[in-house]
């Protein structure tokens, strides 16, 4: 009974833990923390159904020789694996002797591991199977190990509690796909969006693709949080909306443009702070869009902004929006040489561009992390 | 301990229930049934705080006399009241005499309702309260109900219990706030893109605006589920925004269009369609930009569909676009009464639009959900 009552409380334990984020990847590692505990187990997998083809995967394994295992298994969903047989069948599985079970998938035997004993439970969301558990290699309670071969075996009871471990973490991991899949939409939408915006420019396409993933690679070499991050990549997605609002001639002329044609085309990053401005949900984004034409020096535009007045992230879009610039081939002239543009980045240091994110500049294009503009395939 | 198993038992029970769902509402009612079945008690209130404002607010009520009170409630967060206290401090309090006590807010005495005893405990996530859980009234044991003065006080092994449920609570509360905030982020940028492509339109404004709110009108009547609501609602949004790929010069038109532009005119949806479908999580609203120009009897466009064939979401939205385009004044007309609207759909019931569509729209109009186009403010 004390057992049981400790049981329980790790489990109310563990499912605050697993539901404690939206994170797909950190659910999956607490899923798997939570399954050695409870079970005491030396390891433990976790597979999910790709639904469009039909199959498992897994890509995270921990314990003790699980941590070096990053990379992916895919598994057919039928009984020629014990965890396919679960996600199949929908039933719960003990094997005391995994080694000589048919269905034990040989190649899944990684770097010296042995698979002595195995609980295998489905894990089931709203009447779906969307995965499978498994605990692999009960401990013996005694601190110093015998042989392999007189380690304890699994029993009913155990499974029942994997199974209600495994309820528990089939909601978190629903709840962070269902997160995970609303918020790729909603890049995705704005995206193909910014996209179709583009076209309507005489920039050759993928400019806003570009700016995106060399916004970045500039990131990578700063220490942003995740949150910063994701402001960073839809303000890179967003940054060009406010074209919506500028004349097709404008736009799509291909002579220089005349003085009043500029002061119109230079009106769009106000004007897509204005398309976006009362979004709540983007206030820590449209900066992104409104002062990604400021210059460190303070003579750009909209607002004439200074040094750590331009939002940090419109600071790394300018470099990146810059550079794109230079390198891509537009119709009234070539894209310069990536090597050439790097060297008028790096000599507007400190008067257009905030040095710490020309240092991350450097770092990325020395890493070969800067494309070649709209030559490059993406 | 029996029935420290069977309390454990059913938390894991309650927090599986709390987190099966991202939806406000069901998690707030949810908790409190939890909170009734688990502490025993007669009713339960949960508040929770907008940051904005630096108030309490209160939503739902359940439990015997719970069920009537719908309206909210909002406290300070300070001491004039015992979620507000709670709030403010962080602390738990157990109250057997709730009545008596200094902080009872009066005003929140509903119904006839009595507070006898009550333990108030904080949501608390990521060091932050988010709001007030609360037990009011712990139970008699015995069936029949001795009189109110006789009723049981709390105790500190309620407050711990009622302290763990609302750990669950306060996760559960949220993941469904940030689910549902990015889902509004989402509905809302793309709702903004969307006006600002429409501006670039000879309608008048709020056309976009419009669109949304008929269908919803029209899909009252109807029997659709949560999620079609939300493709319907995403589709409506989206409908026109292949006008991006239409020349302003088209767009901006003051005159009747000759062949030519109309032919160009009437690639939009053509046009929206190929913008947006490579969003692998728009594939069921996509149709409804697509073919929100189709008739049900096959001779719309662009793929001449026919009947059923015509994607739900899509029929509803043929059916608002085109009232509002005739109720709506344009450059080159005055927006038509109403009524006279109505009988212009009502006439083309099985030739231009589903008939089960036009049913529900002649519902809507009689309940005075359809709108006066343009001229009206939404």
């Amino acid at each position: 009974m004390q057992e049981k009552v400790q049981q329980l409380e790790y489990l109310n334990e563990f499912s605050a833990l697993l539901n404690s984020t939206l994170d797909t990847a950190a659910v999956r590692e607490k899923a798997l923390e939570a399954t050695c505990k409870l079970l005491r187990c030396e390891t433990a997998s976790l597979y999910l159904v790709d639904s469009q083809k039909a199959e498992l995967y897994w890509e995270t394994a921990l314990g003790e020789t699980g941590k070096q295992l990053q990379k992916s298994v895919r598994l057919a969903i039928d009984d020629r694996s014990i965890a396919g047989y679960v996600a199949m069948t929908g039933e719960s599985l003990i094997i005391n002797d995994v080694e000589n079970d048919a269905r034990h998938f040989k190649k899944s035997r990684r770097g010296g591991f042995v698979s002595l004993t195995m609980i295998c439970v489905p894990l089931k969301a709203k009447d779906r199977t969307i995965g499978v558990l498994q605990a692999l290699n009960k401990l013996p309670s005694v601190p110093e190990r015998p042989s392999r071969h007189s380690w304890p075996d699994f029993y009913e009871e155990d499974k029942r509690l994997l199974e209600t471990l495994s309820h528990q973490v089939a909601i978190a991991v629903e709840n962070s796909r269902l997160y995970t899949d609303i918020k790729k939409n909603f890049f995705d939408t704005c995206e193909a969006l910014a996209e179709a915006i583009e076209k309507k420019d005489r920039y050759t396409g993928g400019h806003t693709k570009r700016v995106v993933s060399y916004s970045m690679s500039i990131a990578e070499f700063m220490n942003l949080s995740a949150e910063q991050l994701e402001h960073l990549r839809l303000g890179a997605i967003l940054h060009d909306v406010g074209k919506i609002g500028i004349e097709d001639k404008i736009l799509k002329k291909e002579a220089q443009l005349d003085a009043d044609e500029w002061a119109e085309m230079r009106s769009h990053p106000k004007m897509g702070y204005d398309i976006l401005r009362r979004v709540e949900g983007l206030k820590d984004v449209i900066g992104g869009m409104r002062s990604h034409h400021e210059r460190w020096d303070g003579s750009g535009y909209p607002q004439k902004l200074k040094g750590v007045e331009i939002p940090l992230i419109a600071r790394i879009i300018s470099v990146a929006d810059t550079y794109d610039a230079m390198v891509s081939t537009r119709p009234y002239r070539t894209g310069m040489d990536p090597k050439a543009a790097f060297n008028e980045i790096v000599k507007c240091k400190g008067t257009q561009f905030d040095p710490a994110i020309v240092d991350a500049f450097v770092e990325a294009f020395s890493h070969g992390k800067m494309g070649r503009g709209s030559g490059e395939l993406l």
